[in-house]
């Protein structure tokens, strides 16, 4: 197979992380005979830094024209502390989202059995939780009308959402709910929200075509406190674009840490790939950062992008044997790490590139 | 002291848990002295039953009138299904919210000892937390505008704040921050929202005026995971109505159950005391009810409406004999309890009662 891909690093520990996620591709080409081709590009802080633009030109048509896409974390702590700063890095992100039409983030909550005790939650709690994310990536308050009155004393922003943006989501949701266990619960504000009344309107209409789906609605604020209470109630959820921001976040402690969650983004073109983690400016630079994420987007990306279902287990068992083996990075460790096995990324990228050949 | 109350059950679980919240004051007046008079009004299903609306006006007239209010609950799935229907249950709470000028919902997270292991989190990570929320209660998507398209095929909210709505809870937090261990978060999406980034700017500029307590501020998503993974970093969280929905609802899990979390609701005018769970239908006239949200309830009522410390000192303590003493309601129990000791709603309540006098 000739697969062309486009590592973006970003910001922080973006580059640090990607590096592996590569790294891993290549060994996987090699391994099985696949050519896989890398461009890279800038996004976030370091193409406002080059360029004035957290999204140049130049990476949206190198985008446009890979097979997929490879990306690391953007943000920065200067602008999150300018509310009023015009440009941003997440910009380029949102951007990025909207004009390749990736409207569906498959966000996996997966469960390594020997991270168990790295979570805050009780393991009885966690073992067996197996959650997979539909949130919708190209509408809501994300992308509605944004207005700052003129004495700029009042702002908003539009939560907004059309009847085709719910189906094509929900259908994608409903699909993986068909051969995976066949739940699906949808997360919404009906009681409150009109935009969530026509989300959950949709979803209802829908569900009659998947009558072997047992379909569930939920409020959000209760979604967030059951999935504390007991993750394993969920198999799949499809949500908003901002509520599904904030359970996701949420359930990477379900995982342990967000160091080891991977997320999906398709839609009309080409796939994007990418860890659930920012881009952790405190440490950035300190061979600090988990790459298992980034590694896990890769499997992500075989998987969902290319087809290749052999080679991505292939990732996620030699990941498995890392974590078997007792070696984890800094976020993962408990009290019961053995102090010599806490590794640094590039360790950590070496130990998962050993396990795989 | 002379106050009079008004009770206002609701829907579901609501008249059984107020029936609880109501015996408890009683008993206080009549051990302290003070004249507590009650009168009763309808909200929610009810009210609409009765009357075809949620908040009838005889009800927000006596709201007016009285010096505190203690509410049960409202809503019903009946609502929740038919995301079409007119009439809301919830709309009488949102509207009684506004009506009063209730803009601060204050949540405390208690945790009492004894309920260390009823929560899905490890003790260790729970040990020693305590948080109090502010959250906005009368702005944000909640009361924007609703829109739905002539098609009926797209519908909005709008997401919007003012400096005021902003500065007026800000306040209130700071102030608390002080008085508490000096450290406030204030929660917001400013790397999206509009609404966040004036959010930010007025919480930014009030912060040099209290410039005792240490400011941070957090995004959502990062909130909503920290708050899992390590609670005790948080004292003051202040946040804006939807995601204060979300955030204080997953906290519950912190406290062990919602069923033992009561709220504060101040601003202009009367004070409105409510537990922050929800109708339950599904448990409702069982005997299966925690009353002790609504007891808690209470307690808030007379320290923050009434100042009487003391009184809510006592209310509390008992509250703590009762879980001390092994009884606990269903939500509460975990493997360790005696079965005997397992009460529903009314038992409950009378052994609050009991270790009252
Ligand atoms: C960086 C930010 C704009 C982004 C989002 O909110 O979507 C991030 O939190 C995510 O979840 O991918
Ligand atoms: C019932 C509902 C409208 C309400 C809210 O969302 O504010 C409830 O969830 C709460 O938290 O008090």
């Amino acid at each position: 197979m000739n697969k062309s891909i486009l590592v973006i690093p970003g910001d922080g520990i973006g580059p640090e992380v990607t590096t592996w996620g590569k790294a891993v591709l290549e060994a996987i080409g090699k391994q099985y005979g696949h050519q896989f081709t890398f461009d890279e590009a800038l996004m976030g802080h370091v193409a406002i830094e080059a360029t004035g633009n957290p999204l140049p030109d130049e990476t949206l048509a190198k985008a446009k024209a890979s097979d997929a896409i490879l990306f690391g974390a953007v943000g920065h702590a200067k602008y999150d502390n300018d509310p009023s700063a015009k440009v941003r890095p997440e910009q380029g992100l949102l951007k990025i989202r909207k004009e390749l039409g990736l409207y569906a983030n498959l966000r996996p909550i997966m469960l390594f059995d020997e991270l168990l005790d790295a979570s805050s939650l009780k393991p009885e709690i966690l073992k067996g939780t197996d959650i997979l994310f539909f949130r919708e990536l190209t509408g809501d308050v994300y992308f509605g009308e944004k207005k700052r009155s003129e004495d700029r004393n009042t702002a908003s922003d539009l939560m907004i959402y059309s009847r085709y943006e719910v189906e094509r989501i929900a259908r994608k949701a409903f699909e993986a709910a068909r051969v995976r266990t066949k739940k699906l619960c949808s997360v919404d504000k009906a009681n409150v929200l009109e935009a969530s009344r026509l989300w959950r309107e949709v979803v209802q209409e829908m569900a009659k075509d998947y009558l072997d789906v047992e379909t569930e609605h939920m409020f959000i604020d209760n979604a967030a406190m059951q999935l504390v209470k007991n993750p394993k109630k969920f198999d799949v959820v499809l949500t908003a674009n901002l509520f599904g921001d904030i359970l996701t976040d949420e359930a990477s402690q379900i995982a342990g840490s967000m160091g080891m969650l991977a997320s999906a983004s398709i839609g009309d073109g080409t796939g994007f790939f990418e860890p659930i983690h920012g881009s952790a400016h405190d440490i950035a630079g300190q061979d600090k950062a988990n790459p298992l994420a980034s590694i896990l987007s890769v499997a992500l990306m075989l998987e969902i992008s290319f087809g290749l279902k052999d080679e991505a287990k292939k990732i996620t068992d030699a990941i498995d044997k890392t974590l078997k083996n007792g070696y984890r990075t800094g976020d993962i460790a408990d009290v019961n790490t053995d102090k010599n096995k806490i590794l640094g990324t590039k360790a950590m990228g070496q130990k998962v590139l050993e396990y795989l050949s």
